[in-house]
């Protein structure tokens, strides 16, 4: 297999796949549309997760765990739910496999069906409010606010490696109140968590706002998301949040005695992110020499490369350099000496930039006599020479310095690539050309929505929060537009 | 529902479920024989895992992830792995669900029938073999140590929470070596990590040894164990760590390049815990007032309740004893402050014997007037009055104390509960009185082991390590014994 990846301006999918699993952060598995996640890829996964688990903590969650397992008519209970997740679902039919006496083949034990089916969960709305149905009795019990770390299925068709996979691990978050306002406000909550991790975890800027009719999540009243711009100018869904209303409550008959002595149903909020967010890494930092990593997220902050002809060379590079690599380690960085011996440093340096870590430092010998080693920065491929007196004091820099310069650039290029258009063939034009998002007016009418997707393959991708209608016209209708929406394609 | 629980001398069954309810660690989930991990007991594995994830990476393991679906097919190619788990498969046939047009019922849609049959997973050795297959070519692609967190399935007929649940949460190691030394090797660090988990993090002491031919993992060569004795005298497999050979390698022909040159099959292991080590920790340190947790795996390790008359009261408890909560939480300590008004000291007191937290720290009035506090330790139900000024040490020591008493108790225990026995009419006594283990000697025959377990439902737990079969004789067939062995019921 060749160390380069395709071009991503020859080809953004082949660019993209080649990254995976040249930089061995995935595999396919042998079911159809499933992933192995090798050992680097969880890394960052595992970082990303600790950051979303504190935060959460920190806002008075805590996690349990649900079963996999749901009977296949708790899906039929919430109306929209089960429209838009029966499609996709996994089902369990039998429980044990035996050996068929005539062909000695394993099959499947005809007298192990079960009676009601079983479906493997897609989100766990249903099992979790049947389970809320006998923990909530009374105010008192609430709120109860829980999150898990689990894998959900949903059996989609055209897959792609951490975007859109049979199977995919992500957290749930599902929350029940005794009134709107709190849930809205811990739905709103958890969108701004998100946008912090997503901003100031993985340095990727993204919009908020709520999601059309259309494009919300079945079951919900509100859906509120964060929408980043990927290298290729399409969109990335990469969480959302939802304001569930009495809906769940409603289909599991979860009620609960007020203070005043009332009864009301409890409401609801449900919310996810996935790993889905390693694929909106690679696309929104990737170069064409692999990964780039912001900090916060990299398995290896720092590779250090001793560049010396001999073991001896290597062990006295390595010593000289020792205490330093000491402080590195005690300040919580992570830190990778890569003293493999029979690869060059040439291979060396493609491998980690492939991988993306962040900062590699050279030390050869002509820096030992010059006390000095040899920084290379991945975000800006730039190398500068620092003297070893300063080398402590310029990483921890450095460290801050890329994971800002990777959220600029991305922010710079997301921002650049916003359009505003003022009439439908322009915005058809950009959109064929694939040139962005586009912000516009918008009736408010689900089928411009869906004429629209159908003639640019342009969808809603939200409804920024921010909203500024005064004059404005729907870009398709004419009519007085009723929200400012952002249209893009869409992952 | 009342706050005692079953006495476990009258029903050692009932108070293990009563405890596992009331003290909120986990509950029946939908589907029968599952399970749903509550907020607490969550922590509780929360706080294990942490505890192997941490050794494992310092043995130099990573993490990854497999797909949750294996074909059908890949569970025959290992002849006794397919024997051992093709009784208990969730078999999933369809990938579909739609409205009947004629009953309006949501049905499995025919249509979506898939080719091959998947299976959940349960156990992931075929899915990893089939990826090992595509990873390895060489000796340097040796060794390689992965581990994964996850979810697995066994439709098990009987269930009981923790100990035997259709969906299990547990971590598996996969490892694949050039060589059976190295592999063997790996098999019995394993077994060593597991012992120090169980003893020094769990406070659960464990015997160590192999299983029998007819007792060991289907599809392995040796299976290490590590065998723990509950509260009734009956044994609990608590982990266990096999040595594969080339099994699954031949299975799923992953053969490689050695250093001279030539080719072979990879040698394995695999490993695992899992959540039923919660379940041990229940039997093995509980009581009639609940739980009794060791500090190392203890959500909160200490709980402090202010017993006052009013809030202000409370806030002026607080405020004489916060230098010290701070001083706590600063060294690492998981303290709770349970201020929640309305319900009474004893009520609490009650709630947090129930839930296992090692260490009480009552502050009264009269308390604050003298500089003093009253602690009480759960392991033994003892109180004492500390003086204010030596309350941070002394907690400090009872941490410790607490966690070694916990487990010399229940190592007494143990010990007094393994009896050698000089006949077969004694050791059916003994069985039928569930004295606890056995430690006699074996002729080593299968026949033997099935006709002991037919006849007292006693299995061989282990062979341990060390042997002493000098002069001893099968206590069943009075020929010379081939090994000496633990006999026990078990769960």
């Amino acid at each position: 297999m060749s160390k380069k990846v395709t071009p991503k301006s020859i080809d953004h999918s082949k660019w993209y796949t080649d990254i995976i699993l040249k930089a061995e952060l995935a595999d396919y598995g042998p079911v159809k549309g499933t992933m192995v996640i090798k050992p680097y890829g969880y890394s960052i996964w595992t970082l990303i997760k600790e950051s979303i688990d504190l935060k959460l903590k920190k806002t008075g969650h805590s996690n349990a765990y649900f079963p996999l397992f749901i009977p296949k008519s708790f899906l039929s209970k919430e109306a929209e739910h089960v429209e838009g997740f029966a499609k996709e679902c996994a089902v369990i039919t039998h429980h044990r496999l035996k050996t068929d006496p005539n062909s000695n083949d394993l099959i499947v034990d005809p007298d192990s069906k079960l009676e009601e089916e079983v479906i493997v969960r897609p989100t766990s709305e249903t099992v979790i409010w049947s389970m809320y149905k006998k923990w909530i009795q009374s105010y008192r019990d609430l709120p109860i606010l829980l999150n898990q770390w689990a894998n959900v299925v949903r059996w989609e068709m055209r897959t792609r490696l951490f975007l859109r996979t049979t199977e995919f691990l992500w957290q749930e978050g599902h929350t029940a109140h005794s009134n709107e306002i709190e849930a809205k406000k811990e739905a709103i909550d958890i969108l701004n968590l998100y946008k912090d991790v997503s901003e100031n975890i993985m340095a990727i800027p993204v919009l908020t706002g709520i999601k059309s009719e259309a494009e919300k999540f079945a079951g919900a009243e509100i859906t509120y998301c964060i929408e980043s711009m990927m290298g290729d100018k399409k969109a990335l869904q990469a969480g959302t949040s939802h304001y569930l209303g009495q809906n769940f409550a409603k289909a599991f008959d979860v009620k609960f005695q007020t203070k005043n002595n009332k009864e009301d149903y409890v409401y609801a909020t449900s919310w996810g992110v996935s790993t889905r967010l390693i694929g909106s890494a690679i696309m929104v930092h990737g170069d064409d020499k692999g990964l780039r990593l912001p900090p916060k997220i990299a398995p290896h902050q720092i590779v250090i490369i001793p560049i010396g002809k001999s073991d001896d060379d290597v062990k006295k590079i390595l010593n000289f350099f020792k205490e330093h690599i000491k402080n590195f380690k005690d300040s919580g960085l992570r830190v990778l000496i890569d003293d493999r011996e029979d690869l060059s440093p040439g291979f060396k340096f493609n491998e980690w930039e492939m991988k993306g870590v962040p900062i590699r430092i050279e030390v050869g010998f002509r820096d030992l006599n010059n006390d000095q080693v040899t920084i290379a920065r991945r975000d800006t491929n730039k190398k500068e020479v620092v003297s070893i007196s300063k080398v402590n004091e310029r990483i921890h820099n450095l460290i801050d310095e890329i994971q800002i310069s990777l959220f600029e650039q991305a922010l710079d290029f997301m921002n650049s690539n916003i359009f505003e258009v003022n009439s439908y063939e322009e915005f058809k034009k950009l959109m064929s050309e694939n040139k962005g998002f586009i912000k516009c007016g918008w009736d408010g009418n689900s089928k411009t929505e869906l004429i629209i997707k159908e003639e640019t393959k342009a969808t809603i991708r939200c409804i920024p929060f921010e909203q500024n209608i005064k004059n404005k016209k729907c870009i398709f209708s004419g009519k007085p537009a009723k929200f400012e929406v952002i249209f893009a394609k869409s992952y």
